[in-house]
């Protein structure tokens, strides 16, 4: 039984990301507003109730596939959300994830800035979730900073809040100038410089 | 008649700019895809077809108005296209553009942003006209931190190209932040962090 209910269960894991990778693969080709449920669904092999069932609505779907870029991104770096890395392997992090988008997620990264930039003003869809992602991130930004100082591998005499607004700012224009104009902007290198340069600046 | 032709002249330029301030308004407020000619011409106070007249298409408008923007950037900073700063003078403007942003440009911020972000795919309407204007921004960028090695004011050993690349990024990417999040997130004091460390970062 307990095989059975297993096998059950992989099969619903299976079709939850046949149905995330179809709108992945939809909406960064077609954009969100030019993908219905029924294409998505038809592409993941399912039917449009079936992947209602799932997300609840086409705005669920949106959400479920930020998230489960966030997720991969974590479980590439092998991390946990709550781990605490040094800035040395945060700045490893930062740039093997760079890789990774170079090499193979241009899509969900071209959908990451679209979405963005529909979502800045209060009351679009999608913005509670995006700003309090930015939030998020410069809240680990600034803890990260925060303990460079306190374990002696940064000086103090930074504000490690403006540091981490800083660097959210690169992170976000590095992917946008290099989704513009791919062929002149190496997206590794110039995390590299900007980490290389970060890393100085802050060194004891 | 010299008289008559100057006031003739100056009341094109006037409605030029009328039909500008108009677009760059209802665009902000609903996005171009969503903003008609129409609409343009009577916030304007122009017919529709002067407005097409002036403009060629709808196109021409949304061309009409980045370029207006970027003209009028140069002239808040008394610079011509052409101009060749020191490395201060230049950290100076853009610190001074944050400044007129964050108190007066909001919408033109947004509409930069929301267009650069629908054009990253090559074929949509103004793809080239964003990628050549990063190439441009960083082709000057780039020239600055050369000249600041050869007079002095820069040590070298750095990478002009991916300095320029870096600091493109950072200048999107700080705008994209505030954006979303102006409560939290001071345009102003962001980029004086940033550029002080880059200054830090270079100085001889």
């Amino acid at each position: 039984m307990a095989g059975v209910k297993g096998q059950v269960q992989k099969r619903g894991v299976e079709r939850r990301r046949a149905m995330v990778d179809a709108a992945i693969e939809l909406f960064a080709r077609q954009g969100v507003r030019g993908t219905g449920v029924a294409a998505v669904a038809e592409r993941a092999g399912v039917t449009p109730s079936a992947l209602i069932h799932h997300f609840g609505s086409k705005d669920g779907l949106v959400r479920a596939v930020l998230q489960e870029a966030d997720r991969r991104a974590l479980e590439r770096l092998s991390a946990s959300p709550d781990a605490e890395p040094t800035l040395e392997q945060a700045v490893e992090w930062f740039v093997r994830d760079a890789e990774h988008t170079a090499a193979a997620e241009r899509e969900l990264a071209a959908l990451h800035t679209t979405l963005t930039a529909e979502n800045l003003q209060p009351g679009t869809l999608l913005h509670t979730w995006f700003r309090d992602r930015g939030r998020a991130l410069r809240g680990h930004l600034t803890a990260l900073f925060r303990r460079a100082v306190a374990d002696g591998s940064a000086r103090p005499g930074h504000d490690p809040e403006l540091l981490a607004a800083e660097t959210a700012a690169f992170l976000e224009g590095a992917h946008l100038l290099w989704l513009l104009d791919p062929e002149r902007i190496d997206l590794v290198a110039v995390h590299r410089g900007y980490f290389a340069g970060l890393l100085a600046r802050l060194r004891p």
